[in-house]
């Protein structure tokens, strides 16, 4: 199953399942232009993985970590599917980042990576919408990485069975394909992601764990109109405007 | 008016007033001990900012930023009033920051400085906990900084007119003095950080700016008992064990 959270024509918050082209839930069948389709999940904190392909952080004259790159995104980054992000104001280069998404479902704290699946509710997609001309200049990535609307999840959350351990990850904007990996290529698996993290910090139902992007990123125009694909899960699609 | 949370004897949660040895709601008093005393809001993410005394950027061998040094904790890290803080395992310095804390009041987002103060609920005491055995081989400072009980946060918020704007912050460590400025020695103020983030950031109700800690870090040890101090807020106490 897919799930979806959307407000039903009535303007109940709904968890219901999602179709592609529709959303149910309790029997009703809704088109998508009938609702209004939310991020799927509603962390409490984004916890996002930097330089985990290779590739990504050979294009940005980077080493790949000893153990993962980790940085924070708040609940102001959420946007969701058919959302337009508005980039900070006046930045040059302000990059898409496809990356698999894992949905915690039980509250995980000191988890060991041979029981970390048990503590995953599923995939979806995310976009790590990153502003380079701050993120190269602060030590800390905040106006880089954690302005509204940095973190575009969706279009659902799809169970574990549905995302094959080679899926593949792509970024097509204006029907451009820019970015196109499998997640087999990720330098640290899912399951050492959760043990590493659970070591430091506790991780809630609705969390989000962002695993990296592969090589291809790229900066976005006004009126861009990005697509953010894992395979098995679905595709995510997000406006830009500055 | 000095604002506490609080567990009352039924149960039931709380937001009252905060007499310094007991709190109360609707008509009637507490002592400490009757009640479970939480931290005195919940916020969706705490922003902090890093070097903005002289002196404890020097401490650090560190230059002062040209603009505030922004970093994040989650919800997750937030302890309250009489709790005790589990160090991260295995580490061997985890240390002590005492810092004026900032609690929103409205929802803020492209404030300018001289408007910041209408978007302030008031201030509170925060110990930014600090993990240096990661802060300082990691790129992003999660681990070091946003371990869960990295923010103990209270004892109240005290309304703005509590806190002059030459209050002293201090720490005390098991009845020994270790840090201790005035606020107006930050390098970056109140009003000036509040529009630095929020033009990144949505900041909402709740949330909390921990505006940097002045010279006088140290470790702690297995057992500590730390006194955090805001002149006009009160004294934030925690334990610490590993």
């Amino acid at each position: 199953m897919r799930h979806a959270r959307f407000r039903d024509p009535s303007g109940a918050v709904r968890h219901g399942e999602w179709h592609g082209d529709a959303v149910s839930f309790a029997g009703e069948r809704y088109d998508l232009e009938e609702v209004d389709l939310l991020a799927p999940t509603e962390p409490s904190k984004v916890v996002c993985v930097g330089r985990n392909y290779v590739a990504h952080a050979e294009e940005h004259d980077a080493d790949v970590p000893d153990r993962p790159l980790l940085f924070l995104k708040g609940p102001n980054t959420v946007a969701g599917h058919g959302d337009t992000v508005t980039l900070p104001a006046g930045k040059e280069r302000v990059e898409w980042e496809a990356e698999l998404g894992v949905v915690i479902g039980e509250q995980a704290k000191n988890v060991d990576a041979d029981e970390a699946m048990e503590y995953v509710a599923g995939y979806t997609c995310v976009d790590d919408v990153s502003n380079r001309d701050d993120q190269r200049s602060e030590s800390q990535w905040v106006r880089g990485k954690a302005f509204d609307g940095a973190a575009p999840i969706g279009p659902c959350v799809a169970d574990p069975g549905h995302v094959a351990d080679d899926a593949t990850v792509r970024t097509i904007v204006n029907g451009e394909v820019e970015q196109e990996a499998t997640i087999d290529q990720m330098v640290f698996d899912v399951p050492t992601l959760i043990e590493e993290i659970t070591t430091y910090l506790t991780l809630e139902p609705g969390d989000v764990i962002a695993t990296g992007t592969p090589e291809g990123v790229g900066p976005f125009e006004d009126g861009d109109h990005a697509e953010i694909e894992v395979e098995g899960v679905g595709t995510l699609e997000h406006g830009v405007t500055r």
